[in-house]
């Protein structure tokens, strides 16, 4: 139920023989589904043309018209895409397809450049014109006014002027190009069955294709996938790593494997870390935190459904408490659907979630979600709980504190409107009406990593690997910023 | 996963004041899609009129767009349904709606009637002519051509003439009717709240109106529901109450109390007494049946998501064995997106469901489902875990084996489809790649009820509690039949 | 212009050789689109079931979808209509199918059957159930109940029980049967070619299949076509011909033969016998009357097109005056497009039609039409001419006044609203602006007929050839009906 | 039924009022869907930004879905278009919207740069990408890139680099622009009222708003609508005046004004030429050539509707022969209907013409049509007539024969294609049937015009005013280019 959206989700497809490649597509942006739902797009080679298929909707409205007719092609790659700011706008839906000196190039980009202010006003003042509001077009006017004659040249000169998160995968002309950032904010992986190489930013697309040996694509590296077969470069651009935790924590799906590691096992892990956290804890925060018993706060563990599930059962095998389903989730509660009006909050709750009486009556419920957003859907969830019977809810979160926006590729809310900027845990409980709410501590979250360092916490901290846009007004103003951190 | 599908769920809605009757009618209708969702229809009364809508396609599409404007209504029904037979003929969608000499009636119909040829006969001689393939529209034709004079009385008539299955909710001019056949087959409740009367088929669609006090609806009760108030009778026909077990077992929402229990509850029930099962048999079948070990099959309780869930937690509490999600199930898998072609039966299936490799690698892995049909599925399933590096996958089902067809609501396919009555477990195991099969036995699944005598278990001990149309190719050369019920 | 509406066109289809029956069906329908453009429908037999396929819409959005794969069938109907007073219910679209004692019986039928009242009435008494509000509906009942024992006896039967206008194409079983009613109030053709029998409403729509050899199906004619051939009999209900005088004056095709004769010579001649008029008439009515120069009334002739445009024709070549075409219609204005708001009324005509000032400036225009129902379009067409610098606007119409409703298939408005039973003509021409109104008279619209007492002039004489269930309300009150006729 | 296509229409709004102004660029649009049937687009500005709809399919179609909401605008521009080579993509539909340093500019043109390929290749070589491939982004790139300050230096520093036709409607900010080429090959009007200034292509556009003050923007005007009002500069290119009689003969609406002339009293000028031309002819080319009788050729004036209907009363006229309907149209058979397949090309021109056989019984036709392209159509159209029973079928083209492509905005086949490259008019009749062919000779057409140099005849001559990028292949090897001209 996390309220985080991020950007998309990405792959792309060389295959050695002529094949359908919309088909092929279909399948690995199908399961990649979940990381954009409002728009999906395709662009493949055919007959030594670009054809491109892209519209709002989900991969299976946008694209299953496509599907019936053989078109042979070797080369394509395909997005699918959240609506940020900019709004529903069919021109920011990718991939983005040019013409140019260079070539050919169509370019389908999960991240965002945080350098983009700069160099925006550059091409600005040279008389670039912007067809679309993203800053994935930047990379293709780069390429394009790059005095470096080859693409490849101008590609590598490209990638090293622009900062940020950039998993990419590009046509050009009749090749598959693949590039991750230095830094590794995004995933990306690759990998190869059937003469076909597909690259894809999570493994769950790939095994969809049946493709079982994969890699990930390493951080600056650079992969061209041509009839010549594959060549690997790295940009020469050093930076350290800096993976997105929160991939991990709320947005890849548990099936796949991220950053190396198995994103249920590792969600899991960060349950525990919880539980052990509620355990060693004399203090719990809230009302129900003086409650005694075997266990100090509750008596079973219910996931928020899907987004809590893989964490609050590695939360319950550390407490040694019961798991169960608390709350279901209603599947067909989609996009599709007509809104309560507003003034129905809780009617747009209850057609999504609902509460299991039987297991939900005069019980502790400890209640395991992945972040606390802005805190609307906590309330309503929490009063769901309680009008089913429950005797105290306590919510716990397996990420820290939100309080920083993200440049690299989360669509994160304003600092002012994240709860965490204005209340700390305790006020967050008393207003959403829970006994107690608990946050992940960032320490914490990095002891579940095997290499803490190489991820990215700045949402939590503030503390940026890259030099950011932030405007100053985002800067200053929430003073629990450095000092609530320590009192959980 | 099961392969079983169901009739319809219904809803009815009386309202004291002038209200938007499609609005209303759309969540509880929502809440029951999964009891059918390949048709959605409502009637409604609108001055002195009876508006219907209806067509092929779920709740949300078909109902969204009537929504919007005001409809001042006091009385409604709503249907949805799965396709039968007779395919997906617009003409079968209900309610149907009719005029006749007692008025103007609507209905919608959940079961099915068993005597169904004996009336059908005598009206087609006497003229009647038949719009649709349902057995619905003969309860309408039995109502116009009863002798009695008032619309009571000849529905009386007419329900004391018909047998089987039948949850009824019924607009007559401006009154709502709500019906449950005297062997209460099929679920019915009714709850009342902000001046509405609600009958659905499932307590699920009340709880989404916000309608938490609500009762069963008596077998072999009728209430009339209009201006004047309740009233509430009793057929005279006097029959065994015979629930259809199969509501608990796989078509009730989980967080629905259905004949009294709650559904999640009662499977892990069943879970549990599987569990039991397991741990007391000295003769598992199937390879892997003499493996040594803590547990005497497996290391780990996987749930086929989400048919298994609720049976495979009662299974690994019982058993003492980690409960973990080996398999993660992608929602957006609706009926929308495009079929591969026959000849990818596993890309299908991938589609739906991936193994999490990290829960499954070299454990011996107990699966849990609801039931096995054909078992194609199933053993699809198993492929993919095994290719996931399970080292051992043991199916368990929570229901005994099916063999019989249904004649009370439920689309069992043919006899010889069955893959039960034709094969024992282990014979099963080796047909679908298993290391054991071990379904819940007849007796067990009894001792998991506070009243077993008040369920129907025909589909699989083919002892119907009323006369049924069996044909006489059905009826014989399963051997299996009587003898192998004991064996398990 | 009309503001007339028609039920509906038919056409039926048997085939020696098995064929694709629904891309057969598609065109014929389309070519009477003009008859209905709000429902179609087609059903045909394939592998002994009764398929059918029918929705709100045009032909081609209906049907088109229908059409790519290849149906073997050899039999199939089809139907396009307008909504009714009924409104727009899928329910009432047609062909309506059943199931019933005489077989399977689907049905497409073109008029209104009169004594609609005492045969309802007679069904309801002994207990059918209607699932339709229209009287097509009627002759399926009588068919069924009848106690002759084959389709053949059963539908003779029933059709000299009921009275009215009806032209029918049946399905039964593998036959296809077409009626016409012994008045011969509709039209009715039937072809043969390459080894297809087609029967349809009107020529048009056997000329687009190639078929130049065919005939009218007589008044009282039933035709059965199935393996055996073609076989004709006569119903021995007699009744004296009467047919509708309006699908000359308006619904038909230009290029379509009805009754025998073309409808665009048809209507030339009828143009020509109102220029008569004109040019014998010493007292033309309204302020253009006393005009002198070469022609009493007018400088040009212009067309309301495209229903006055062969009228005009017919005019200007009697009067010697030029025909011009001083208003250019917008194709593309059909059904789709968004409705301006009620208080854009000349925004809508605007959309449809445009004056061509050149021709129009400063000419007295002769404005032909077919017929004038309410009066508004005619006064927004009066008024687009002088705004476009006409001098003066006669407006000229081909039909005499309406003032009775029709009871054989035409939607005529109540006598209440019908401009002519309020006013004559010179108070019309008032109303709407025109410098003078005329229509042609009966009895000149008569000698205009070859065999004049052929055709059915009810609704501008109210003298019904059948009994018609007028209600008592239409009956009286309007003193202009017997005297205004002679003052034109 | 030309065969040629058009390559758009365009449409503009300012208005003083905040207004709705989707709504208020609907009417126009759909007054000028005949420019551009497939795919439309609008842009318009609303709280700063600029929002753009566009998609292939019809104006109502596409725009209808965006009325409802009131939108508070001023400024708003629209494009209805046919596809070319490029095909139906969407990339291409106008208008099309970018971001660049001399702020936020949508477009729309009519028209086609002939100078593209040398503009283009500078722009290539500078860096620029392009992300349609129509020729207009060319005047978006110019604008960004132009080192003069302001928007207005740019504009018509870039306007006097390009060449060849266009017609312009532009968002600049807030304002409107209006920007017709030096050599007006394009139509392009502008009126007032209401406080709002609309600029469309043709006067249709206007009239539907109810503007009947109106003139046509200047040749190498330049005009800026804002909040200071109307400024209108001249570009100090000059360039004769070349307006495309094209336009005259086919493509503008009958209704409307185009280079100062009504459309329908011109084409009626031309058939008046043509029927001079068949009166002064003692050797009329082809088999019926030698028919005596009062009339030269025929005895009846049949148009090819709608595009030869203007001039058909033209020719009637001037040769006293009478005019009817021989042809009916079927106005459903749009675009949206299914094709028949290729093997039913007869099929095909049946759903869309009938012949009228009363009308055509063995009569000598005269059948005037506007041009001339492949032949295909015109031989099934004569097929169609002789079947129906006509004597003799004598083709008349209201323009000479068309050899030469357009590099001004019209989408004319190559030279290879053109039939009258191949043959001269007594070898096309022979090829299509027809008993003689007749083109209205240069000359003629030319003394129909008041002005005959202000127009351009380069499709017919290969006399292009302006330099043009004719490939060599298609410059030379019809021999008939220059001798055939006289021969007429």
């Amino acid at each position: 139920m996390s309220e985080l959206r991020h950007f998309c989700g990405i792959a792309g497809i060389y295959s050695k023989q002529e094949t359908n490649l919309p088909y092929n597509l279909f399948f690995p942006l199908f399961a990649l589904q979940h990381r954009g739902q409002e728009a999906a797009g395709i662009a493949y080679r055919k007959e030594g043309q670009t054809v491109v298929y892209k519209d709002l909707g989900m991969v299976s409205t946008v694209l299953s018209r496509y599907l019936d007719q053989p078109k042979r092609s070797r080369v394509g790659i395909g997005h699918v895409r959240y609506s940020t700011k900019g709004g529903n706008r069919l021109e920011n839906v990718q991939p983005i397809h040019v013409t140019c000196n260079k070539g050919e190039i169509a370019l389908a980009h999960n991240g965002n450049i945080s350098n983009v202010d700069i160099i925006k006003k550059e091409l600005f003042d040279e008389g670039s014109i912007f067809q679309t509001s993203s800053d994935s077009e930047l990379i293709l006017h780069l390429i394009s006014r790059s005095r470096r004659e080859s693409f490849r040249d101008a590609l590598i000169e490209t990638l090293e002027r622009i900062e940020g998160a950039f998993s990419l995968v590009m046509i050009h002309d009749e090749s598959l190009v693949v590039v991750r950032d230095p830094s590794g904010f995004r995933p990306l992986y690759i990998g190869e069955a059937d003469g076909k190489v597909v690259a894809a930013s999570e493994t769950c697309a790939l095994d969809i294709l049946g493709i079982s040996t994969y890699r990930e694509v390493e951080p600056g590296e650079i992969i061209f996938v041509s009839e010549k077969g594959l060549h690997s470069e790295k940009l020469k651009t050093k930076r350290p790593l800096r993976q997105c935790v929160f991939e991990l924590i709320y947005f890849a799906r548990p099936d796949s494997s991220v950053f190396g590691v198995n994103v249920h096992t590792d969600r899991k892990r960060m349950g525990a870390a919880l539980a052990e956290e509620d355990k060693g804890s004399s203090a719990v925060t809230g009302a129900g935190a003086g409650a005694m018993g075997p266990h100090p706060v509750g008596d079973i563990v219910v996931p928020v459904p899907d987004s809590g599930t893989s964490a609050a059962l590695g939360y319950a095998e550390q407490a040694g408490l019961p798991f169960d389903f608390g709350l279901t989730r209603n599947h067909y509660a989609g996009r599709s659907f007509i809104l309560p009006t507003t003034g129905e909050r809780e009617l747009a709750v209850r057609m999504k979630l609902h509460p299991v009486r039987d297991v939900i009556r005069n019980k502790r419920i400890i209640l395991v979600d992945d972040s606390l957003v802005r805190g609307t859907t906590a309330r309503n969830l929490v009063k769901l709980l309680k009008d089913a019977g429950a005797a105290e809810v306590h919510l716990r979160l397996c990420s820290p504190e939100i309080r920083w926006p993200c440049f690299f590729g989360i669509d994160i809310p304003t600092r002012q409107e994240l709860i965490s900027n204005h209340h700390d845990p305790s006020s967050i409980a008393e207003l959403i009406g829970a006994d107690s709410v608990r946050f992940l501590p960032v320490h914490r979250l990095r002891e579940t990593r095997e290499a803490p360092d190489r991820f990215c916490y700045a949402c939590f901290t503030g503390d940026y690997p890259l030099t950011v846009p932030l405007p100053e007004s985002e800067r200053t103003g929430y003073p629990r910023d450095t000092a609530q951190q320590e009192l959980i």
